[in-house]
């Protein structure tokens, strides 16, 4: 069977460049889908046999739905990561000027990336909210002219717009990391990161006890991410990346450890870590 | 001068009913603004005295914008809470039925609190930001009959709007946590909560060692919250609650401490914890 990929679509999201870096060299074949909560449901369901999602950006954080859905889902795992620079422009029908714009389309993520420009330049355009910045383009390309979308060069150049503005995020230096979700996380390589999510007792200093353990095990924490639990405000779970396998001996050590500590744990994934800097 | 109170207008958001909740008793002047970050630059200005503005959600977790102006602005603090049940109501023009509905509008975070609901429900309908659910509401007043907001009762009555459904959150137990800005934070009263912001240099266990300060001196942390540097991805700033106050000895000795080993702190405010549970 060949391998099929799921990613945000349509052509020329920042997800589908991302889906596009990782086949390379694969034998396999890309599917796009409407929404991130779509592609990872795709996978749970057998639908692909993987997906390739947003999980955080290095100006607007967290993607919540992707963590939402790893939180909620038993059987996802992350199986590995990819890091993509995102360039975010302003694109228009051939001829709009700036004064016409009326509506300034994306998905949340960019308007987010660059909130400080919309703020400044265009505080009066509705901001509209699409599954992803391509399908923002491609509405564009079928408005008025009053329309605008923040979107890729790609998506500019598939749906003939022009772009009135680039590079317009509110930090040049601007990255967001995708995961590949799987129904099986990556072999060992010896030099690979682990995520999990738990929660804890509502008690004094139950966090603390917990990350205690990784201490004592000298594992290092690369990133702690919190969600609401959803059941009471003041009440969380907690993503953690951590350095190492699941098969390392005192990673599978730790993990016994935390799972006795926790109300709630799962792992969600070991998988190479990228080399290099940013 | 009589105190002036800001925040997110118009008439009926959710800001708008903690505002007048906090004023009550108070002798003061209530003043609307466009934007959260509006209102907060407001009080450094020195426009107004105070903002209540809402800062975490118990479905969609934090309000970014802000956790991102209190680490930006030095001179802004916390000095109070106030926590208040959120219920979300679809509201239409009289006439309007469910399959007239091609664009919904809301604020971001309650867009995001009936995440499901509207992939469930409208998954075709546009999602359109808009600065409040108050603003929405009146939009949708304004509108041809083929728009719908997502706002309280309130704004629907000001609006003269129709509740299509109501109590659309996710879950039902919503609540939204708001915090009143100040350039003076709270006196010690003995039951009190301090919030500080800070980064921790990019090595191996930074973090777990200024968390290991406040188990050393045996304070309690409630809520630790991260968001990117937004200078590099990987790099992350903390928000952190813990009881007590600053001039609690301990507070204040652990806080000298953690200075000491991080790259950036910032106090952000000691005011009086609510009681009880919600």
């Amino acid at each position: 069977m060949v391998k099929s990929i799921g990613y945000l679509g349509p052509c020329g999201t920042f997800s589908h460049e991302a889906a596009e870096l990782y086949a390379q060299g694969q034998s396999c074949t890309l599917m796009e889908f409407v929404s991130i909560q779509d592609v990872l449901y795709a996978v749970k369901d057998n639908v692909i046999s993987e997906a390739i999602v947003p999980i955080e950006n290095s100006l607007e954080g967290a993607v919540n739905v992707t963590l939402d859905v790893l939180a909620k889902e038993e059987g996802l795992y992350i199986k590995g990561e990819l890091i993509l620079p995102v360039s975010l422009n302003l694109v228009v029908r051939k001829g709009t000027l700036p004064g016409d714009i009326t509506a300034i389309m994306s998905h949340p993520q960019p308007l987010g990336q660059a909130r400080e420009y919309l703020n400044r330049c265009y505080p009066k355009a509705d901001q509209i909210e699409e599954n992803s910045t391509s399908k923002a383009a491609q509405r564009v390309s079928e408005g008025d002219g009053t329309y605008a979308a923040i979107t890729s060069r790609t998506a500019a150049k598939i749906n003939g717009l022009d772009v009135l503005a680039a590079d317009i995020q509110d930090v040049a230096n601007n990255h967001t990391r995708f995961v590949i979700i799987s129904k099986e996380y990556s072999k060992r390589t010896g030099c690979d990161k682990t995520s999990i999510v738990f929660s804890t007792d509502n008690k004094p200093g139950s966090l603390y006890r917990v990350l205690d353990i990784f201490s004592l095990w000298d594992i290092n924490m690369t990133r702690i991410e919190s969600r609401p639990s959803k059941n009471a405000l003041g009440q969380y779970i907690f993503f953690i990346d951590i350095d190492g396998h699941i098969e390392d001996q005192d990673v599978y050590d730790a993990m016994t450890m935390i799972k006795r500590k926790t109300s709630f744990y799962r792992f969600i994934g070991s998988y190479p870590m990228i080399k290099g800097k940013i």
